[in-house]
């Protein structure tokens, strides 16, 4: 179980096995993301990744793709091979069956009904079985699922796109077009790979947004669920947010009377403060297969999640523009006086997105 | 003069010249920086650059360097050779003098004493002159020297250091320690090629910079002036930025009363309004011979400035911090209230400066 024995050619093929499973971002929810390689030394002989819920896993992909020639082989997998029966059957015993020699995995499955199991299976095959390499990697790329099975939450992403003076927007709520058209396009990969998008009642009536993922070609993707925070289901009744073929959820107050005929889900969550309790918001929502959620609301909502220390990343479209001091703020609610209160950001990456820069941000206590 | 005829080792020769000049930024002033390549086909036989204002020009050490190869030879210039006797005598004859056969300018000098007669004196003795080759670089690297020949005022840089939220300092006024050790080390060598800092009497107040350059190392520079426009003159008998080796000189209202035994220059700026005339603070600091001003300052001056249509550049240095929504902003008294009001900017570079990001903007109407 020591990294320390993995050689170059084991980096390679477990890099390899990363970038296939990154091919299921935007279908395999609420599963992880994997992939799997099969190979003989440096011959490749199988690979695959697990595209979508209820299909088959990666390693059952690329087994099949070696046939006869897994026998032997080193499978190299991005998360433990599953050893229980869910809509498919256990990849743990497929590679067993086929005989290969060596599994290494970049990661344990935390998932309860794994969680070394499947290991122990292999293990007990008489298979060799290693695993952690490239581990930071793995955990980086499957961060919403982690979060989901160890932390009880979806991994919670704040999108804004903003001014360079920071505004999100005017003093009126006006906030389209801050950003440029490259990146509301690039918004729509984020949007894919997510399990749910977020949004408060107020966007709804401000800027009527559709929420849906439009990425202007035929990539297949599952719809990430929209979910209006409403507490007084004040916005059922319009919106282009319940139009389209994504499913849409009304969170409300637990004394909101959700209206006869609503044709969307809606369900209760206990306030706090008069506020919805934000943990349970989480909570439900991770209930509900969710690993990553993307928020993308007014600085209202998002201050209200950044300080209740539920924000995990911030993806940041800084438009080359300035909309002056009236303009709304990025996140309201900072109860900032010193500047030993300031709230420390790391920048995982930053890159140009037409006219717009793009940065990555992660605050530095989930870091 | 056209550029269609120019080389491949023309403007390799001339971005040569180019980098040279540039090593007069922090030392040249109020003078442009200029450099010269003196060359057989791709064979450099001298080369130089303009150091101080009352040295030698750049033709000059080149031609030195050159000595009797310099006959026949092309001198490349980034700046028309003068013509005129100043603190030295004319480039123009020196070039004449040594026998060079053809002369390749990036561009005219528009100074009065020259404009067009250093190519004049060129021509009529018999040598070929052409310009226009790498004009754009040429004018980038001196956009300060240009502006003040061409606008009657310094080419304007604001400096500033803004959280990712765009707030230049909390609601107490405390700005220091915004960005990071690498960015104030950096914002040291803009200092450097700025023949004057301007900030305000609420700075002075609020933060007590000394506003002097501080490069931790060796490197020469001539050091700017500060500029503190302080209207009642209330800041005169404190702070720091009266302290070191650089001069400075307050701007003051016309019926404020310099006190007595005051060491520092001074002198009055009519207002309009209430306010310092802005366009009669910049013409002031052109005829000081002023090139580039870095301003920095609070939200109010440098809104003040961005209002008024002055401000060049925009130097930001983002920290990846929130400081929150009762922070102060980046400009002051920016009345926008539509989409359509926005201030548009464009990026003209971006890299990170050690944990922040470092920023060149130029409003669109001056890019």
């Amino acid at each position: 179980m020591t990294t320390d024995s993995f050689t170059a050619t084991d980096h390679a093929m477990m890099a390899r096995a990363l970038r296939l499973a990154e091919r299921g971002a935007y279908t395999t929810k609420p599963n992880p993301m994997v992939g799997s390689v099969i190979a003989h030394g440096e011959e490749i002989v199988g690979e695959g990744w697990h595209e979508r819920a209820g299909e088959p896993h990666a390693e059952v992909h690329a087994l099949r793709v070696a046939g006869e020639r897994a026998k032997g082989a080193t499978a190299y997998v991005t998360l433990e091979p599953c050893a229980h029966t869910g809509r498919t059957g256990p990849c743990a015993d497929a590679l067993i069956a086929a005989g290969v020699s060596r599994v290494i995995a970049a990661m344990r499955d935390p998932f309860p009904q794994v969680d070394g199991a499947g290991f122990d299976k292999l293990r007990a095959a008489g298979i060799e079985v290693a695993s952690g390499l490239m581990e930071a990697q793995a955990r980086a790329l499957n961060r919403g699922f982690l979060s989901r099975v160890e932390r009880g939450r979806p991994w919670l992403r704040v999108k804004l796109a903003t001014s360079l003076d920071g505004r999100s927007a005017l003093a009126n709520g006006e906030s389209k077009w801050i950003s440029g058209e490259a990146s509301r396009l690039d918004v729509q990969h984020w949007r894919a790979r997510s399990g749910a998008i977020v949004t408060g009642a107020g966007t709804v009536l401000a800027d009527d947004p559709a929420l849906t993922v439009r990425m202007g070609d035929d990539t297949p993707f599952v719809p990430p669920l929209r979910v209006v925070l409403d507490p007084g289901l004040a916005t059922v009744a319009r919106g282009r947010v319940r139009e389209g073929d994504a499913p849409t959820l009304y969170l409300h107050a637990p004394d909101a009377k959700p209206p006869r005929g609503l044709l969307a889900q809606h369900a209760a969550v206990p306030l706090r403060d008069g506020r919805f309790d934000l943990h349970a918001v989480l909570a439900l929502l991770a209930e509900r297969g969710v690993n990553e959620i993307q928020l993308e609301a007014g600085a209202t909502l998002a201050g209200a999640f950044l300080g209740a220390g539920l924000v995990d990343e911030v993806l940041l479209y800084v438009a080359p523009v300035l909309l002056g001091e009236r303009a709304r703020p990025m996140f309201d609610g900072l109860a900032i006086d010193t500047m030993t209160q300031k709230l420390k950001m790391a920048i995982v990456e930053s890159r140009y997105i037409g006219q717009d820069i793009r940065l990555l941000l992660r605050p530095e206590s989930t870091v």
